[in-house]
């Protein structure tokens, strides 16, 4: 071991309660709310700045240097300065060999350089330790007190000491450091502050589409035709039956979506013979973003459940039951119990609350937590057997409560086939294909190319 | 390095099964019940005793010798012994040197020394690695088998290879060490196992006084009121009627006190012209529980939901509907739909439906596992832009409701004005600060604020 | 620190973006599909094969050749190759001395072998430096980019340094490296991808056969009986009646068996008057299996609410108020409001809302990332005291709504008693056994034998 880092050993927190100087370069916002958390915790802070003298934005006390000199005073130095402003430190170099640099930047657009700013700042200098840490905490948070959001500090770094060191003032600052491995890493970790939902896009656009077009189609059909050509006014139908309509379509579909793209992989390779060939890349982003199409289908049909429980709540519903239980009053009969309805009823009811209870399966085995806690092939057998379970009952459920109308013809207003019909026809078709895809003959050659083996083995040569 | 390290990496298990004798000091509880585990698990343990004849409750294969004898047969030593009695280790201090010392002691209050046990032991033996473990694992639990709590034993020390050492016993025991940095974080672990839900507390008791305050409010104004002036014993409506007005109303406002703390912080620092000073004490504690008012809320608004769902199995709602039907049947007469009522029977209905479930969304996402998934960003977004949204739909969702109450008489029985008046004066105040808040000529000043600006810059000087 | 390790610090990523070459062995499936991967990644891939001729599976860009040649190329050396096969590598020893070798290896069977096959790796190889990993991500979806099970990939090894390498490679291929500690834990880590919700087992087909059970029970009782003896057709019971009888009562049932094992310990140790000795077999795998009780338990009681708040909407349930309305339409009277009924109907319902949302906090507790974040007094706090306030809710919840039937003869058809009654066995005894537990009299020696106070010390001699 080299006489430096035995220096800083010496600085580290050893049984005393006396910490070590931090260097903070740059007094913008970031540096100074650091400053001033750094020095509530503790720690002696000193600021290198190009102008000492204006000052008086920064913590009490610290203190405030030209750059060279608060260098020298701490073997931590927090660089608090632009990525494009790396370059002034290069005439430092001699001064801050063997420190510690702690890159805290961020970029405003994702992979802005090729490199990361941390890489960039490990090249500048290769004779410091840079490593990367507090990017993803806010600076508002950090001096408010008020940090509501994740407190996990993700740091990176090649030097093993170094990092050590950064985490535990990231701990005495009331965060959670998490190694995220060496220098690589930066690069992600400098992306991650500037993601929302990424992943979560396609399916958020896709299911607002799929949803204004059933909606506006259940409109036209459910109150526009009704008042055309029956003069009633069911306006109020927008607020709970329409909803209650386009909630299970869209919950059915993309279900169904969820498992689509993995029939198509299974044909794919069925074609092609072998596995060793990427698939589309529409395929592949579909295949990525099943998890969020799933939780989204989830959603709907939580929203589902609970527009269909308060139906005996509803004004017009009461309306409804009052004036049939009246007419037969009136009339001075009583209906028998029709035996085929309440087997209807009560089918349609049970299937749904199965194929809703699996479903909600499915959403807690996605929890983070819980998936890490499951081995592959728990969650394969979760995911698969049980989601195709779930996908198999609430079609059932769809088919027995909305089948009546296949055939009627008052279900085909303006010549429109009814929404239950085209519910049914991605989760029908995924099911048939499904059915085929597990019969022996088609199965075994598929187990079989999904081991490795090939129809035509040339094609990797 | 030292003689004396690379002594102890050659105790460290090496591909060879044997693993390293381990002394334990201290013959009690949770000594003896260590000692069993460690002996299950294929270590060989011998204990320090002061007076090692009486050895009949320890385990049968531990050796029993006095501190000295005992501490050289091993490279790790258990500190099962209470704080007060660490001075009588001071005479072993050169037999200690170099070993590695686990404490596991917990203290009987919070802070209740100014430092912690594990650095009050590492300044009386300095030649020793003290390294803090094993002190949130029960001793019942350890010994019965029945580890139903967290498996986590968080460790701490200065020295990495006397942690990763006792990290190794952890995991042999089948336990998941959790490393939390140098040994100043031992405090943090001894305070840990003190805690019974400690940011809990105030939101708790807020809620239950509230509760009981409108839940009296309540019984006055629907069951005594009621039996005195009318003569009705509607007793039975303290077990779903009255618990189904004050849940809603108490998660409106528990969920309103989730924003108003945000408020009051941006009108303070709109007010002082920078964010560079602390808040009132009230107010940063008030922000610290807001997660927890949020979720309390979240659980009254759970309870309202299932409250309202049950409502068409109730005896007494039955009954009424009865009548309401009896009554128009011998009157020969059905009453024709009012538009009016179905409008806003089902509005309601779909604005609290809406609301309850980005309600879900909001405490889904406070679930550790998925917070820690999502940037600052994401967090952000969904709790500030999806809380005030669901704020929005529950106040409109209320007004709706209830707004038929405002201007009758008959709502203000003994002239106390009905509780959905009273739990909408505190979302309705949230909502129209916020509204001005977000003006342009508000925010952009508040922003620049927020962004490190200052109106007087001389505040900080 | 010896010259190979300071060999492999300079191969380690160092600022630079080159990565190191990496070696695998075999160039079977998971071989094959690692190496796509990490070329993808930018690693140099070279593999050692017995016949380097035959290639052509093998990834392009990869070179390919006789396994001393190819070792030594590489610091790192993934060994694809099954247990079987490990003996031909003993010749090679010399040149895999202070290599980095990655046992990927899984066995058929749980335990297959005394020691793990990492370990076997080890003692045949004692020069080399022997890490397990990647064992539990599969080599489908490694290549096809459709990771959507857990990303952890477990690490464990003796040697830190190659440990941190081979972490570092888990992290540049997009995956989360999760260290297990030293190469002990390989048994561990090897099991773990075998295994399908082992502790789900029994209290699966506990639940099934008890469900099974009712099942039947409620089917004669409730459909043949009626068909046989009062000639109507209720067979539609099937689909939500029968159901709904049969989960509350799994519930109730499963609900009182998590906590009869406790009751059992309470009394076996007041018997024996000490913990010192372990529990019976079954005792200690009941207490082990008691979480995924309460969660099956919690799965019943959920779809009991459904299938209860359903109800409203079945066919045959507003045939039978219709029917009830109509008879006192025309027998031209309203029945009064039974007071008495109304208080029965509120309380059964509030009761069960109650300790349905214990029941469901409870749930919550139990996910993984919220118990990490509670010590042992809160979860023993939740769990203990709170779930016995749910077991009282629950059974008053079915005494007051099953109570009726108690005297009542026509509850007994066929001599059979109701399920109600049944259902009510287990947690009256519980709750009886625990209210005796709780008298100071029994309570203080229970306390002070759990806190290692033996009645008769001699026992563990």
């Amino acid at each position: 071991m080299n006489k430096n880092s035995s220096n800083i050993m010496a600085l580290a927190p050893n049984t005393s309660n006396k910490r070590e100087t931090v260097c903070i370069f740059g007094t913008g916002d970031f540096g100074r709310a650091l400053g001033h958390k750094m020095i509530h915790s503790g720690y002696p802070v000193v600021y290198g700045s190009r102008s000492p003298q204006i000052s008086n934005l920064i913590p009490k006390d610290a203190e405030v240097l030209g750059h060279a000199e608060a260098a020298q005073k701490a073997a931590i130095i927090i660089i608090a300065i632009q990525r494009q402003h790396y370059n002034f430190l290069i005439p430092l170099a001699e001064v801050l060999r063997g420190k510690v640099l702690v890159d805290i930047s961020n970029n405003l657009k994702l992979n802005q350089y090729p490199e990361s700013n941390a890489e960039h700042l490990a090249q500048l200098l290769p004779g410091s330790k840079v490593v990367k840490a507090f990017n993803t905490v806010s600076a508002w948070a950090l001096q408010s007190g008020t940090l509501d959001a994740s407190r996990q500090v993700f740091v990176c770094g090649d030097d093993v000491e170094a990092k050590q060191m950064v985490m535990n003032i990231v701990r005495a600052l009331g965060l959670t450091p998490l190694d995220k491995g060496s220098l690589l890493a930066a690069q992600e970790i400098e992306n991650y502050p500037l993601q929302l939902f990424p992943m979560w896009k396609f399916p958020m656009f896709l299911s607002l589409g799929l949803t204004a077009f059933f909606f506006f189609y259940c409109l036209a059909l459910d109150v526009i035709y009704t008042y055309i050509y029956e003069k009633n006014n069911f306006s109020f139908f927008i607020a709970i039956t329409i909803p209650n309509r386009v909630c299970p379509v869209m919950a059915l579909i993309l279900l169904a979506l969820v498992y689509l793209p993995g029939i198509f992989a299974a044909i794919i390779q069925l074609y092609r013979g072998t596995k060793y060939r990427r698939f589309p890349d529409w395929l592949d982003k579909w295949m990525l973003c099943r998890k969020q199409l799933g939780l989204i289908a989830l959603a709907f049909a939580s929203l589902h459940v609970v527009f269909t429980l308060v139906t005996p709540m509803r004004a017009f519903v009461s309306w409804r039951t009052s004036k049939g239980i009246i007419a037969q009053a009136l009339n001075n009969k009583t209906e028998p119990l029709n035996n085929t309805n309440a087997w209807l009823s009560d089918s349609y009811l049970a299937l749904g609350i199965l194929g809703y209870f699996l479903f909600v399966l499915l959403g807690i085995t996605s929890l983070p937590s819980v998936s890490n806690n499951v081995n592959w092939r728990e969650f394969r057998f979760v995911q698969s057997k049980l989601g195709y379970l779930a996908l198999i009952l609430c079609t059932a459920h769809t088919l027995v409560y909305g089948g009546k109308w296949f055939l009627s013809p008052s279900a085909y207003k303006w010549y429109l086939p009814n929404i239950y019909i085209l519910s049914l026809i991605v989760p029908c078709a995924v099911l048939v294909v499904k059915f085929v895809l597990i019969f022996p003959c088609v199965d075994k050659p598929l187990t079989q190319i999904r081991q490795g083996w090939e129809r035509n083995p040339k094609y990797s040569e």
